[in-house]
């Protein structure tokens, strides 16, 4: 049994992990802090380090957040790229250089991207540039990761659970099960693989 | 014979970059502004519509700069972070969303990022991840662009000319002679290819 620490606990993406982490003590985390084990924001380095002090002791990351702004490309503002990189991108860069003095040995980051860099549609390009951005983070940084720990990120496309919100502006996608994301958060944190990207895609 | 606005033109790349605009009418500038025809700081919007108002009409622009920071994952800060991130990342996408305003139908962006993101080494995460971004963001805006215009990015290894600077940090790399570079850009801004990754890689 490993301790995970699971940011976005309540979200739909964070019940789709949590059905892959069984097997687990998972501490729960989000922004909110409702309704879960600790409060963090992971624009925030401070935060992120105080939810590691709390938590002492774990194995695993496993972050489900990352705030996207969507706009045309044309009208999108300075202020809503710089939303979406600080969220998306650097606040998943900094779950890992912060976590990497806290985890323990052999542990593993798990990331979250999402397959519009794959499948571009409209109004998603900070939400496409970004994840491109941290699928090539993961693929590269694996190399750099020292005492045996791992990193990867998955990358899904939509959950059957959150079409009737994103089915509209995505014509021609098919949503999976949140069980099989799970399988993808799973295949990362008891595997032995890193530096991968895991499509979870249908 | 179009106009072409050049930024980094003294640099390596930009004069890699000019082997292939032979033809053109080009228009240089660079953040010193000294020994081209305009200053300009790519991380300054307002910076990049006064360089676009004053060259006034423009077919296509060409970018060979962004700034990295280079250190150990471990070790690299927030500001080196920050300044790569707002460099290459995002003074890119600002060349292209401001100059949408400003140039004539039919013309073309082309940006640069790097075979880090393909052939990771040490030191170059940061490099690698907004490279990783900017070959995403092409791939995905092209489909966005007004008026016929189309936007590409560079993928360039190593110059032979700036071997003796960064051969030491990339063993197994094959440099590239300038004038295969230049090719590449002239292959974005005289075809009719959008959206693409053009690798330049031996």
């Amino acid at each position: 049994m490993k301790t995970v620490i699971l940011i976005g606990a309540n979200g739909k993406m964070g019940q789709a992990a949590l059905t892959g982490l069984g097997k687990h003590r998972v501490i729960t985390a989000s922004r909110s802090g409702e309704g879960v084990d600790y409060k963090v924001d992971i624009t925030d380095k401070n935060s992120i380090q105080e939810l590691y002090k709390k938590v002492g002791s774990f194995n695993a990351v496993v972050n489900t957040v990352g705030v996207c702004e969507y706009a045309p490309f044309e009208s999108m503002t300075s202020e809503q790229w710089d939303t979406t990189i600080q969220s998306k991108l650097v606040g998943q860069i900094n779950l890992v250089s912060v976590g990497l003095q806290y985890i323990e040995d052999g542990g593993s980051f798990t990331l979250i991207s999402g397959i519009l860099n794959m499948k571009p549609i409209p109004f998603a390009i900070a939400d496409a540039t970004t994840s491109g951005a941290i699928d090539t983070f993961v693929k590269c940084v694996a190399h750099e990761l020292p005492r045996g720990i791992r990193i990867n990120v998955v990358n899904p496309t939509v959950l059957e659970e959150a079409w009737h919100v994103y089915g509209e502006m995505m014509p021609g996608f098919q949503p999976v099960p949140s069980v099989l994301v799970g399988k993808a958060f799973e295949r990362s944190v008891d595997g032995f693989i890193s530096g991968e990207v895991i499509f979870v895609d249908a």
